[in-house]
């Protein structure tokens, strides 16, 4: 991969955690010697003038390019949410669709890609008639139009969004053959726009018996779930934008409860309805669903908010590493606790007996994903890989050992743990426990 | 539009400048009042079971929702780009067509509704094929493919890309007959993921003389355009992903010169060749075009980073008032110059003689798109509306009049005063000179 310059040069560089992982600076000041390792190929300086040939598609003008609302190019065609996972169901309307991972990059989501999960398929609302209520424990019940919400103040920002059963591969007693894209794809980030909840329930007028509301959605499933009304009152919106444009219909057109940092599941799709309660409404998808089942039969219910979490997605599974070398792992992090920042990630190439921490691509905004990025010396033996993340409430992601430990392999949902990576001596990635 | 008590309270609001302008704590600081007056329509408390309909919808689920690529829904489908405006060129690949300021929302445009200039329509790439060629005043000339700037280190940020030509109707002598979407629809933002230019450079290795760049496009246009290399070692990036995803086809694909806060065509599409040279290489695109012409016949050349500018999108002339009473005046604000932060957004409802600070609505990120709205209280008489943006250097957007005074009308390029929309009696907006 590299030329023997290079190779010299990277065996002087500071490795700063075991198996070659070398110190984030390399990424961050850049430099020539960096360059040539990864590496552009040097011209002579003869070759200077036009070394380029003229393709065809520099000869002849097209008349592509105005349609009214654009695609994606023709050579990315296998940038897919794949094939979705169907649930046992009723007529195929339960499952998922997940977000390649491994093949997109940056921080916001394309909408087009934005994992799916349904328990019902998706309702073909007429926005003209949808409404959403507000009702319950309140002095004035109310209803919305679309129309009326319009007139509201809005808020915009960068929230990820993750399914309570994401990552939950990693609960079972064997690893997964699977790659990032299958284990970790039900999660996304879009830039969300819509409504304060708490101003709509300022109008509403909150009764002070009022501890929880009920989020139900217009779908045939009539997926509904229980939210403590401080969340509610801190930063919940009714979404009606995503990345712009209208909410996708796989995403709760014409509206859904955006809930930064929690189960996504909670998040509800094709939202009609808020019911403020004393309590808990204990749903069918929070208590035989959506909850941490233990091994000594009891139950986490209503650990909503996301811990922090990070998962390298390159090298994965689904891309083999090409020999000896220079490598770039990168990666996300995230986390729904306190303001929700992420104040560092750590990547380890020996399954966690020593760390280096990640420079750092994306711009850290609250509750959204953070790109990390380290570069990695391999020297063609096995390595297992890992990252972990570390928020600003000081929380450390916490190994899958110390999951299991505390709430055993049926746990399913909310899984946070450390993904590990195994790379063997042909370059091949798999998932392993480590 | 409002009941008789929210008119009660409205009359009793702070007004903070003319012709009805009230103190954006009202939208910051919600509150029973507010929505009330904006309003969601209440329930008598009797009608508090279950006084929605079910619908349809409800009732049957369905299969829909698990495609590989999502699509906008059905009812979306007037959110587009529009009919493009075509140039007098060859073949018709010559024109561009608009961002739909006034139907979206947030800090992103979902890139199927990203503004498109084309000199030469959109060149078939084949992305295996297309390579970047690094010359002219280095020590090394660098030849870079797809695969190879995989390898390299990323960086992800949003940023605004405006065309130079965008709202260049104000510098008409009549005010133009259109609405937003037509005047200032040449202005997108996303966020966009590639590798710094100056990683490459310092590999290939930058001569002392060499001052300014010159990239050039893979286009029939062969769209060239010259770039200090200050500019280009501060913070250039060769784009490769937008909103996550591969560069659509008519922003670039598959890769892109991105100049946050410059003139959009120096952002060269397609890119295939940077040569450092010492001065600017004087292509056709900077001097017959894309070039402020002054009326004493001088040319303003190289006037490249965006000052300060802001535009209401809400109301606009496709959007009617609906009768007097409480609405919400919204638009963009967004600046090149300094770190590119807006620093506040100043709303007028007549014609610039009293200013009123507006809420922001999304997270004020360094040259990018930023939200602000403000609540009005039109009384149903004449009034025209303004905004206005300071950025964290102390530039105030200026006046159309100032702008003409210094440029005349033959100026054409990089517009960026304050926009005039009357609305008069009827709640009919258009576009003046104020």
């Amino acid at each position: 991969m590299a030329s023997k310059t290079s190779e010299r040069w990277l065996d002087e560089q500071e490795v700063v955690a075991g198996n070659g992982l070398l110190h984030r600076r390399m990424f961050l000041s850049g430099g020539a010697a960096l360059a040539t390792a990864l590496s552009g190929y040097a011209l002579s300086d003869s070759a200077d003038a036009a070394p380029l040939p003229i393709e065809p598609w520099m000869k002849t003008p097209t008349t592509e390019g105005f349609s009214p609302y654009g695609q994606t190019s023709k050579y990315e065609s296998k940038v897919l949410r794949g094939e979705p996972n169907k649930g046992p169901g009723i007529a195929g309307g339960v499952g998922s669709i997940r977000t390649p991972l491994h093949l997109i990059n940056g921080t916001v989501t394309p909408s087009g890609l934005h994992f799916v999960r349904l328990h019902s398929g998706v309702p073909d609302i007429d926005p003209d008639k949808h409404k959403l209520l507000i009702h319950g424990l309140v002095e004035r019940p109310l209803i919305f139009t679309l129309e009326t919400l319009a007139k509201y103040p809005m808020e915009s920002r960068i929230y990820f969004v993750e399914c309570g059963g994401n990552s939950g591969a990693l609960y079972a007693r064997d690893p997964a053959k699977a790659g990032v894209h299958r284990i970790h794809g039900l999660l996304s980030c879009s830039d969300w726009t819509g409504v304060r909840v708490s101003t709509l329930l300022d109008e509403a007028g909150v009764k002070p018996n009022a501890k929880w509301i009920l989020a139900e959605g217009a779908d045939a499933a009539g997926m509904a779930r229980s939210v403590p009304l401080s969340k509610i009152m801190d930063d919940a919106l009714i979404a009606l934008y995503q990345n712009g444009e209208r909410l996708r219909p796989e995403n709760g057109y014409p509206m859904r409860l955006l809930l930064p940092g929690y189960q996504g599941n909670t998040n509800v799709k094709y939202l009609r309805r808020i019911k403020l309660t004393e309590g808990p409404s204990q749903t069918r998808d929070e208590t035989s669903r959506y909850s941490i089942t233990k091994t000594d039969g009891k139950t986490i219910q209503f650990y909503l908010q996301y811990d922090a979490k990070s998962v390298i997605t390159q090298p994965v599974p689904e891309l083999k590493l090409q020999g000896p070398g220079l490598y770039k792992i990168s990666g996300l992090a995230w986390s729904g606790r306190g303001r929700g920042m992420i104040r560092k990630v750590e990547v380890s190439a020996d399954g966690g007996k020593s760390w280096a921490e990640a420079a750092i691509q994306s711009q850290i905004l609250p509750k959204a994903l953070v790109r990390f990025q380290l570069p990695w010396r391999w020297d063609g033996r096995p390595a297992v890989l890992q990252s972990r993340a570390t928020d600003d409430t000081g929380y450390v992601q916490w190994t899958r050992d110390a999951m299991i430990a505390e709430r055993g392999v049926a746990g399913n949902f909310m899984c946070n743990c450390i993904t590990s990576w195994a790379v063997d001596e042909k370059g091949e990635v798999s998932h392993v426990y480590a």
